[in-house]
């Protein structure tokens, strides 16, 4: 028979491992909101019913958005060049992190959403596949796309499109890096643009932070690669590493990645780097320490916590969790909701501030990012989201 | 707020047309079968557990139909070029009608499927993104797609993928016309081999029919288009029609369709065109007529019925419904059940078989089809299906 219900399986095959468990026959369903049990509900749902919504639609494009699904469904899309720790493992294989994606989306967000995993890395067949098929959505949500592909992708689709396109590796972890760093700074008394950043790891994610860290007014912020502190005199530099040189690092950093941590206020690790013990003491002394990585980050959170005030990890075993579902399905939720045409910097800074503002005073050393499970987080974020799209005034025509 | 249920919708604003308060918010939704409520839910579904599975997967690809939903998901594919009786109205205005078959797939075969409309015509650019997206999808169901391009963009996928690709409108709609005829042809004790049949329509749907019956060894078919029968003397054919002039009409028959039909067994409509009364009384004593247009069939099925043994329509208001939805489901379920990579010839023949069996020893004028609610249907189409595929030998390794 067909698996309909995945979970829990109690089966005596092998394996009897948890997750295969957890996952055999997938992770999520379509379900029909409008049952069809005679021949009247099937002869308004579907010939010769439907015929009138096609042609209501046809004349009034707007109105798909009211009579479809595509008013809260969105794709879930990705190539499998940059899954988890794993790299580049192909689209069959990233299926169930896009299956574990969806059910977040509609479990933490109340928002549909449809894995595609597609059979191409080439940019252009990307963009072109995705754009063919976006009648069918209403937003776009690029996920594990390797970098700098991904920044060229979501640039493409965003310019074609009139519907959100989000790369959640990039802007999710950006926004709740930013508030926890807003809670966290506040802990220590110290505005935002009075703090000195490194970054290690100028892919999707350090980019991203990087940028959110800019557009909130950050001091400074220095961004490094395999090679070490990404400055203006380096000559091995093209497209967003090249933009990253010329709009970071103040201080005209040079050397090593440990080098510039001598004497920064935070440390944010989304890389395969490592950092050793010394360069984190060599820190300021209301160091904040983002050990992002997953599974392996730059620095061990326990060895942080000797120097840095506030340790920050991607791991659900210690104190703030810096995970993208904090703001994804609210991100998603709110921009459907209201009709956003795109994800705007204004909205993503919401974002960030209406997840900082549910710590409000609640907030510590082990405490400046709500639990994932705070079920206040998603309608907050989509609360602030919707409100910030309608300022920046990017709604599609609602009926 | 999003619509997370969208019937029965009770509200005030116009229009309060039940068409359109049942379509409203769209017909489906996407729902989590692995629930997480806690950390460790959350840590087996997605990060870090997940890696395993994804792990598993990029070692052994057949994995996949085991450890997510591809082997009960189809996507439901359109280009919007002929939808329903409207023509050509593009993807969006097409998507209530992918949505409705989305709703029909689940209700009626325990089959996921996902409506995917394409912002493109041609058949190229529609191959090429099928192909790309198919990696996510454990079978490809095309919809309303205008002849002749529907023939190649099928052969071309079919070519390609490794999952079954069945454009419903031309099989589905030929798999149950085969099975009513089945049953028709035993209440007047004449066999298959014995009838002549006339097909009006040379598009999507006659094409089908007309292969399927001489599969199932009809006597002799003719099918007509605009322009009257199709024969090796006309001049003006290609492609799939000019295969149709070589594999049918063994009797040589030229002229209109209403002449073709004097002294025929059968007559089938699937076209726009009209068809006289006097055509009609014109046609054998024990004459079966499926006037199957939608919404306006060739003939008047009253009218037909003072001529007619047996009068099958498209239409819920007249006796022996030729409805898809006594195919499609339960040909998914059988064919995903056993990870068929193809729909075999020999799987549609038993699909019909099994259709006309389920009306078995009631067999009567008015009843040569099930009822579309009739339960027994999806489960026998699926297991006859399912064990053709097996003896064709056409299975994907399974786990």
């Amino acid at each position: 028979m067909i698996p309909t219900k995945a979970c829990p399986v109690t089966t005596s095959e092998l394996p009897v491992d948890p997750v295969f468990a957890l996952h055999r026959g997938g992770k999520i369903e379509i379900r029909s909101t409008a049952r069809v049990r005679d021949r009247e509900g099937l002869s308004l749902a579907c010939t010769p019913g439907v015929a009138k919504v096609c042609e209501a639609i046809a004349a009034d494009p707007g109105l798909a958005d009211t009579y479809t699904w595509r008013s809260h469904v969105v794709a879930v899309v990705s190539d499998g060049t940059a899954v988890l720790g794993l790299g580049d493992i192909g689209p069959l294989a990233a299926l169930p992190v896009m299956e574990g994606k969806a059910l977040l989306f509609k479990d933490f967000g109340g928002v549909d959403a449809v894995p595609i995993v597609l059979d191409t890395t080439d940019v252009n067949e990307i963009v072109e596949t995705v754009v063919r098929l976006a009648p069918s959505f209403g937003g776009i949500n690029l996920e594990d796309i390797s970098a700098p592909r991904c920044f060229e992708i979501e640039r493409m689709l965003q310019e074609r499109l009139d519907v959100p396109v989000f790369h959640d590796d990039q802007h999710g972890t950006a926004i709740v890096v930013l508030a926890a760093l807003e809670n966290a700074s506040r802990l220590i008394d110290r505005p935002l643009s009075d703090l000195r950043v490194v970054v290690s790891g100028a892919g999707a994610a350090g980019v991203a932070v990087a940028k959110i860290l800019l557009e909130a007014g950050i001091g400074d912020i220095a961004v490094g690669d395999s090679k070490g502190i990404i400055h203006a005199g380096r000559t091995d530099l093209v497209g967003m590493k090249e933009r990253i040189a010329s709009a970071t690092n103040t201080l005209g950093l040079t050397g090593s990645i440990e080098e510039a941590m001598h004497g920064a206020d935070v440390f944010i690790g989304v890389s395969s780097g490592r950092v050793s013990e010394a360069a984190v003491a060599s820190m300021s002394s209301d160091a904040m320490v983002f050990a992002l990585a997953n599974p392996d980050p730059e620095v061990d959170p326990a060895m942080a916590m000797k120097y840095a005030k506030v340790v920050a990890t991607g791991r659900s075993d210690y104190p703030n969790q810096i995970n993208n579902v904090l703001a994804f399905p609210g991100i998603f939720k709110g921009a459907l909701e209201v009709g956003a045409t795109q994800i705007t910097k204004g909205m993503k800074l919401a974002a960030a501030k209406a997840l900082a503002d549910v710590v409000g005073d609640d907030v510590a050393v082990d405490h400046v990012i709500p639990s994932v499970f705070d079920q206040r987080v998603s309608p907050a974020v989509a609360e602030a989201v919707a409100k910030a799209a309608r300022e920046d005034g990017v709604l599609r025509p609602r009926h």
